[in-house]
């Protein structure tokens, strides 16, 4: 008998990533066929043997876990742009090797940044929600009606300057931005990548590094959270930094929950002290009751993390994961891999 | 005593228009000093005597309302880019001249453009109403949770392609969308101005005329409709035009409700014939009730004609209105004049 490789994935893959994944005969798939995240414990059950591992970022990948798989665990292929879900210390400490999907959703993000960044200017929540409830008869047009502020002038600070952020930035041409200012975590340094052709003034817009977190917070009408979550990350925007965002000024983020102080914010939003704010990801996430206080604020709009829900980036994340996958467990080179 | 020259204002404006308004000591002015819309019978009741009105889109300027006010009418300053509430034959009948204020507008219009697309393509609505329900927690991410079609690679159709659509154009550029295609009153020609210096290939997107709308149905992603209210643009997206477009396409209208048949955009939805549409107008707007039958339809986006609702837009439209409103009295160009 033919000793089968055996990996792991946790969900349903759509069709072309699933064809490829099944013509591999020498695996034994084990696979949690839904739409619905695995639960944990038939992760911890199944992954006992699996030489690779195929995870969402709904699967926490940590001691407990690497316990039950080492030492048949060579790879583990993440379906997702961050890491924060995976322990990554351990899996160097077991030579396991992490591909990841960092490239396929940059378009889609970035498209949810400025869809993010127009509805928190032109309360767009606070205009459908009227026309929801049946208000509109009661308020005809009016020239003070409803109106933000315009994206053609502004200045754009990016928190995280990668792809994202530059992609970002590629898009805002159009509209007339005036200038954008960038914090990475070389604060003052000039990005050393220009991904989309659009830094050394190429774009018709001038992109300089902040000196710091404070200039970024204080001449930015619209502030891009693109950033990585790290330690220095996690609470960037607090209390401090939205003391120094303009008034007419709007928060987007499109990186992840707590590189948001949530409680700073509702105080900020409540008080008026930035004009409104466009939330792809919220701390404590999908943990979301009707009454969070967010959702009391008029001027927030609040997405289930959908940043990279478009129909063809997750077919290119689905069969990236499979590329990553195969890759990592004949070792050869991943579409993309995490450095660890 | 010296006869002063009698003005007709139907609405507030903001600081810079009105300190210009009434820095003219010549001027008798009238004025309904709310954010609420004159009522019909004010205007009629003060029309009289008047040289010049100053009105929204919201006032109609018909035969009745100018058998008030000729022959002493000699201008009227229309704070708007359309001019639908103004029967123009009559004014030409009785030498009256008409400003506008088409230009300042259009980027606020175009950023709606862009924001409408994007909410339509990625089920924003869905996915804010969902969130506010309180349905996050029961869906977490999934790899294809709200998915949409993504604007990279798009064709997308312009019904109407003056400063608007191009202004559209221009900032699709960004988004990395495949082609243009645009229906004008002269189908088949190609634009003569090129506003944006987006046209003849220079954007990196080839914008072709359409043939015909048959052409520009089939083959547009997204279907922009930027277009005036005309006789024959009047319910251009009926049944057929909607029979004819992709099963993932969206609409955008920017335009005037009453390009779209409502009751055929509404069959469309519900059979999910198109896959979504982002609307900033509709017919009958501002009497849309909560069981309107368009709100039913989770994949419709719904504002309150707030295209051109940003504060720049809006005290740029109002001095400009102030302007023409002058030079309409005292028989100097315009800033921007409508040929009767």
């Amino acid at each position: 008998m033919s000793q089968k490789t055996k990996v792991v994935v946790t969900r349903q893959l759509n069709g072309a990533a699933q064809t490829l994944l099944e013509s591999h005969h020498e695996l034994e798939i084990v696979q949690w066929n839904s739409e619905k995240p695995a639960p944990r414990p038939w992760l911890l059950q199944n992954a006992p043997g699996a030489s690779g591992l195929l995870v969402m970022l709904s699967d926490t990948i940590d001691a407990a876990l690497l316990e039950t798989c080492t030492p048949t665990l060579k790879t583990i292929a993440s379906f997702s742009v961050g890491t924060d879900h995976i322990t990554l210390p351990l899996l160097k400490t077991h030579n396991i090797r992490l591909g990841y999907t960092p490239t396929a959703l940059t378009s889609a993000v970035a498209d949810t940044a400025i869809m993010l960044t127009l509805m928190a200017q032109r309360r767009a929540g606070e205009a459908v929600a009227s026309v929801k409830a049946g208000e509109w008869p009661a308020m005809p047009w009016a020239p003070q009606l409803l109106t933000g502020p315009q994206i053609a002038g502004c200045t754009v600070g990016f928190v995280g300057f990668g792809r994202i952020g530059q992609a970002v930035l590629k898009r805002f041409v159009g509209f007339g931005v005036r200038r954008a200012v960038y914090l990475t975590s070389r604060p003052g340094e000039v990005a050393k990548v220009d991904y989309f052709d659009v830094l050394g003034g190429k774009a018709g817009i001038e992109a300089v590094p902040a000196r710091g977190w404070e200039d970024l917070g204080r001449e930015s009408d619209v502030v891009v959270l693109g950033c990585a979550l790290t330690e220095s990350t996690r609470h960037f925007v607090g209390r401090e930094f939205l003391a120094l965002m303009k008034r007419t000024a709007v928060l987007v983020n499109v990186a992840r929950g707590p590189v948001v102080d949530t409680e700073a914010l509702v105080e900020a939003l409540r008080e008026g002290r930035i004009f409104g704010a466009g939330l792809d990801v919220v701390e404590g996430e999908p943990n979301v009751p009707a009454d969070h206080p967010l959702l009391k604020e008029p001027r927030c709009v609040l997405l289930p993390h959908i940043g990279s829900a478009t129909i063809e980036t997750r077919e290119q994340m689905a069969e990236e994961s499979v590329r990553n996958l195969l890759a990592g467990l004949s070792g050869e080179a991943m579409v993309n891999e995490v450095e660890l």
